[in-house]
C-alpha cells in the first residue's frame, strides 16, 4: 500500500477527487410532479410561460380611479367621484372607469379599463351610496402592480442546479409549472466491513459489535438528497470485499466503504478500491482529525470513499466528503450554506498546527449567548456524537482555541 | 370582528396559543423501525439493554499484556515478552495472558483473560517470531476501553422528545434497538381561500391567480415533521369556508387557513375560526411585519392559524407559528436551534420601533465574509422569496439596521 508522504488538507483532497470525475458525471434528469419535488435539484432551467402578475392588480383595498381626477384633493376639499360599481375577485370586470368615476376594488383585484391608480380606502370617505370622496391625491400607477412586475414572460425564473425549497415549489406553481425536470437521486452504495461487525438485529457474541455505520451513513445520504443502498456487512477478506465492492461499483453512483479499524483492514480497503479501475486511489491520508486514514478514489468514473471504521470519524468525514460529492453529482449550482450558530468556547482547546481539527460540542444557552462545551470521549463510540449539537472546526494554522473564543458551531 | 387594540409581540402571541392547548395535546406514539425513524421525535425514553462496549476492547493495534511486566522498559532495555498468539476479530478468544506474555491484538479486539493493558505496536519491535520487545512501559488499563465506558446497562440513552438525527439512529442500532416509539406526525390541514384562486394546473382567466400557499405551506410542514393535508381552495363564502374548516378541525391536528387578501376576506376567516369551539380566537393581529393580520386560535383543543393571503407573508409567518406548534405537538424537548449564518448588512434599513420586522435577504460572498443584501419587491409575490437565502430579524426595540451592522441571517 502506498501511503502518500504528504497529507492533503481536506478541501484540496476533495478537489483532487472532483477534478478526476469525468465531465459527464452527472445524474440524468427525471420528470416529476412539482408538488413532490421538495429538496430536489433542478436539472434544466425553467422559463416563465406567462408574466406575473398576468393582469394589473390592486395592492390595496380602495377605489380604482383616473389619477388626474384626484389632483389637489384634500380633507377640506375632497374630489367627488361617481361610484360605478365593484370589481369582483376572480372574474374579468367589464367596468370602465371614466373621468371623475371610481370603482370599488379589493387587494389583488383586477384594475378595470380606464383606471390608472387606486386610492386606499383609508384616504376616502363615503357619504352617499353612489359617490366616494377622495381626501388625498394619487399618482398614475400608484397602488397598482403592473403586468410582469414580478416575472416577465420568457424570464429564466430558476437556473438548472437550483435546490427546490418551499418557495421554489410555490414559484413554479404560481406559473402553472406542475412538472419539473430534476436530477435523479444519486445511488450511494454503503459497505460496512469488519469480521467483528454483526447486524443490529443479531445477538452480539463476545468480541462482536453491531453495525452502526450503515445506518448513520444511510441517514446522512438521505438528508443530502442521495439514495442510500446498504450493501451489507463484509468480512475482512479481499475476495469478499472485492466482490461486493465490484457490485456496488457497477450499480451505484458513489461507493462508500467503512474500513475495519485495524491497520491491516484499512490496507485491505485501499487495495480493493485501487483494483476497480482508473485512476484509482487519489488520496490516502488527509490532514484532519478525526479522519486521517480516509481514502478518496475514482474508478472508471465512479467516485469512491474509504472512511475510517469508527462511527464518529465515519460520520464526520462523510459530511465533509460524501455529501459534497452527492451535491456535485446532482449538479447543485452553489455549495449549500452550512447552517451554523455563533458561540463561545467554554474552555481552552489545543490542536496541532497544519491539521484541521473537528471538535464535538454541545451548546449551552447562557445569558451571554450560546456556549460551546467540548465533548470528550476517548472511546470514539457513537454516543459521543449523540450527545453533540455540532462541530467546531479548528483551522490548520491555529494551535488551538482559547476559552471564550468566538466560534461558529456547524450544526448536525 | 373584534380586532384587539394591543398588538402582541410574536413570542407572546405564540405563548398565548401554547398555553391554551390542553395538556393532552400531544400526538399518540407509534412503533416504527429505527432505520425509518430519521427526523422523527422519540415518544418514550430509551434505556440501554446492554453496556457499551459489551466487552473490554483495545483502542489500538498492538499487544495485550500485563502492565507490570513492562515497567522500566526502554529502547535500550526492552521488556521481552513471549508471544502466545493473536486475538482474532469478532470471536471470543481463549488466550490467557500470563506474566511476561503478550498476545497480538487489533483495534477493537477483545482483551484476553489475564491482560490489563495494551502496548501500541509502534512501541514494540519483533526480532523473533515468538517474542515481542516492548520499548516503553504501559500503565494498567492503558489503551483499553472498559465494559460500559460509553454507556452502562440501564442508562437512559435518549429522553422522550429527542429529535432523531443520523447519530441517534446509529446509537440505537449499536444497542440492538431496531424499533422505536415515535410521535405520530401531526396532520396539518391547509386551506387556501379566495374567489380569485385557481389550482396550479388550471388555465388562469382574467382576475385569477394560481394557488401557491397550499404548496409552499405543505412543503414547510413536511420539513418540520408534519403531515400536510391539502384541503383545497375555498371561495370567500362563510358557508363554504366553515364547511371545509369544520372537516379539517374534525380530522386534523392543526388547521391552517390562508385568508383572502382583502379586509372582508380576512374578517371572514376570523369569523369562521371563531365559530368552531372554545376558547376560539386568542390573538388577532401581531406586531410583526410581514404578518400583522395573523390569527391564532384554539377550538376544542385544536390549534388553528389564520395566515395572511400573500405568499411571502404566509410562508414567513408559518415558519414563526405553525412550525413551533408542530414541534410542540410532537413533544420535541428543546426548541430546535435555528440555522443561521453571520453576515453584514449591505445598506441601511429602517424599521418601526415596537414591531418585529423580517427582511428578506440574499447572501453575497465577499473577501470580508458574507454580506446580506435586502430584497425589495413591493409585489410581495412569491418570486421575492425565490430570490432570498434567508431572513434578517429586526428586533422591536430597534429603529433599523445600519449599513455594515452584524446580523444573523436565518436560513430557509
Amino acid at each position: 500500500m502506498a501511503e502518500f508522504l504528504h497529507l492533503l488538507p481536506p478541501s484540496e483532497a476533495l478537489d483532487h477527487l472532483i477534478q478526476a470525475l469525468p465531465q459527464s458525471s452527472r445524474m440524468e434528469a427525471e420528470q416529476i410532479a412539482t408538488k413532490e419535488a421538495l429538496d430536489r435539484v433542478l436539472a434544466s432551467p425553467v422559463t416563465a410561460p406567462y408574466p406575473l402578475p398576468s393582469f394589473a392588480r390592486s395592492t390595496v383595498d380602495g377605489y380604482a380611479v383616473r389619477a388626474v381626477g384626484t389632483y389637489g384633493a384634500s380633507p377640506s376639499l375632497p374630489a367627488y367621484l361617481d361610484l360605478i360599481g365593484e370589481v369582483l375577485m376572480g372574474a374579468p370586470t367589464d367596468l370602465s372607469v371614466g373621468p371623475n368615476q371610481a370603482a370599488l376594488i379589493h387587494t389583488g383585484g383586477m384594475i378595470p379599463e380606464g383606471a390608472d391608480a387606486v386610492v386606499m380606502v383609508e384616504d376616502t370617505q363615503r357619504i352617499r351610496e353612489s359617490e366616494t370622496e377622495v381626501l388625498k391625491p394619487v399618482a398614475v400607477g400608484q397602488n397598482i402592480l403592473q403586468v410582469g412586475e414580478d416575472v416577465k414572460a420568457g424570464d429564466t425564473i430558476m437556473e438548472a442546479g437550483v435546490w427546490l425549497r418551499p418557495q421554489e415549489i410555490g414559484g413554479l406553481m404560481s406559473l402553472g409549472v406542475i412538472e419539473v425536470s430534476v436530477a435523479r437521486r444519486p445511488r450511494v452504495g454503503i459497505l460496512s466491513t469488519g469480521d467483528e461487525v454483526v447486524p443490529p438485529e443479531a445477538e452480539v457474541g463476545a468480541g462482536q459489535v453491531r453495525d452502526v455505520n450503515s445506518y448513520t451513513l444511510s441517514a446522512l445520504v438521505s438528508r443530502a438528497g442521495g439514495d442510500p443502498i446498504r450493501r451489507g456487512i463484509i468480512p475482512d477478506s479481499y475476495k469478499a470485499l472485492q466482490e461486493t465492492t465490484r457490485l456496488a461499483h457497477a450499480e451505484d453512483d458513489i461507493v462508500v466503504i467503512t474500513a475495519g479499524s485495524s491497520v491491516s483492514a484499512r490496507d485491505l480497503t485501499a487495495d480493493v478500491i485501487g483494483s476497480l479501475g482508473k485512476p484509482g486511489v487519489l488520496v490516502h491520508g488527509i490532514s484532519i482529525k478525526p479522519g486521517k486514514p480516509t481514502i478518496l478514489a475514482v474508478a472508471d468514473g465512479v467516485p469512491m470513499v474509504g472512511l475510517p471504521g469508527n462511527p464518529v470519524s465515519a460520520l464526520i468525514v462523510a459530511g465533509l466528503f460524501v455529501v459534497p460529492i452527492i451535491r456535485k453529482l446532482m449538479g447543485l449550482k452553489e455549495p449549500a450554506l452550512t447552517p451554523r450558530v455563533p458561540a463561545r468556547m467554554s474552555v481552552n482547546i489545543a490542536s496541532e498546527t497544519g491539521r484541521e481539527d473537528y471538535i464535538l460540542v454541545r451548546l449551552e444557552t447562557t445569558d451571554e449567548g450560546l456556549v460551546a462545551v467540548p465533548i470528550y470521549g476517548r472511546s470514539n463510540l457513537i454516543f459521543t456524537l449523540v450527545r453533540a449539537d455540532g462541530l467546531v472546526r479548528i483551522p490548520p494554522e491555529a494551535t488551538g482555541l482559547d476559552m471564550g473564543a468566538e466560534v461558529e458551531v456547524i450544526l448536525f
